[in-house]
């Protein structure tokens, strides 16, 4: 048993793994649990390409760290605190890249238009993220290799109908991670209008 | 305790409510599971309103049905198996509305660029839905009343850098709803490269 709200409170990116193998039965659980996030028109249109070939795997790391160096980095750097950075550096470095397995969630348009795609791939992606916490394993929600969609095409021999939107490892955490920091509620939320505080 | 696996595999899209009231700690449970979404820098872009109002509810309901007539219906027709298409038109038809909390979920682009938002708000929504389902709440991941994004800003004062890209009801499920129907994992999955089989 895994306490869904013990759970959501406790899932955060991890980007630095262990060596050791992941089964492919956790694998499955995660993407089962993936499968079951609403979709529009309940199409399900996703499509999850699980790398464990240490080559793909080699290249996805490397379109993440020329996504990183070549723009990433430049955007992100004034707006992360030091720690934070530090952390994403290494994961976009080579961290991430070296979880043994990486799952490239895609899109496709034969099943939803492309406009509305990221709002049914998404909450699996969640699902899948969860999932994974709740089995101990570590995740992230990592979008750098996308920018780099065509070259991922041709890696994964994906059809021109399916599009990459996020790339998520797993793998077992370097480290035990703490909780996440997050504002609290009041500081996001309204009472029937903007700005009218909660 | 909700075991996070139970709850992911009954979420399913809630469409009729009781009309009976949801009090603030659980909407704010809810609330709180989202905030503990992923987002890209960790900027946490999300904003929540939270409509109680029942003229402002019956104005999301009025965006929902004229989304759904205006060519919702005509798109999603030949698609939907008749009963999924009778529960959409009937939510679309103000059951989704007669919700006694409606969350407007919004993202602001001051905290993250417009193209990446849906990658940090969708898993936030996801979460909210789970949260919902543990605490036996029915909700729903809606997008049709964002078409109308310009009525939806003034009447809830939104900024201009506030975007609303979805609508989640909150209410007591007027019937028991069975688990959601999904294709297996091995219809979804390929390993290492499109196409390979899972």
């Amino acid at each position: 048993m895994a306490d869904l709200f013990h759970v959501v409170g406790r899932q955060r990116a991890c980007r630095e793994f262990r060596p050791d193998p992941v089964e492919d039965d956790l694998v499955e659980r995660c993407l089962e649990a993936a499968t079951h996030a609403p979709s529009a028109e309940n199409r399900q249109p996703w499509v999850f390409v699980v790398v464990r070939d240490p080559e793909l795997r080699a290249m996805v790391g490397d379109l993440t760290r020329r996504a990183w160096r070549g723009g990433g980095r430049q955007h992100s750097e004034p707006r992360l605190a030091s720690g934070l950075l530090t952390d994403v550096d290494r994961g976009a470095e080579g961290g991430v890249a070296a979880a043994p397995v990486l799952v490239v969630v895609c899109g496709d348009t034969r099943l939803g238009l492309e406009v509305t795609l990221p709002a049914s791939i998404f909450p699996a992606v969640q699902n899948l993220l969860l999932a994974a916490t709740a089995l101990g394993l570590g995740s992230a929600l990592t979008t750098l290799p996308v920018t780099f969609g065509a070259e991922l095409r041709t890696a994964l021999t994906l059809p021109s109908t399916v599009q990459p939107l996020a790339v998520v490892p797993l793998g077992w955490p370097a480290r035990r991670l703490g909780p996440p920091r997050r504002s609290p509620v009041s500081e996001k939320a309204h009472r029937d209008r903007y700005g009218a505080g909660w």
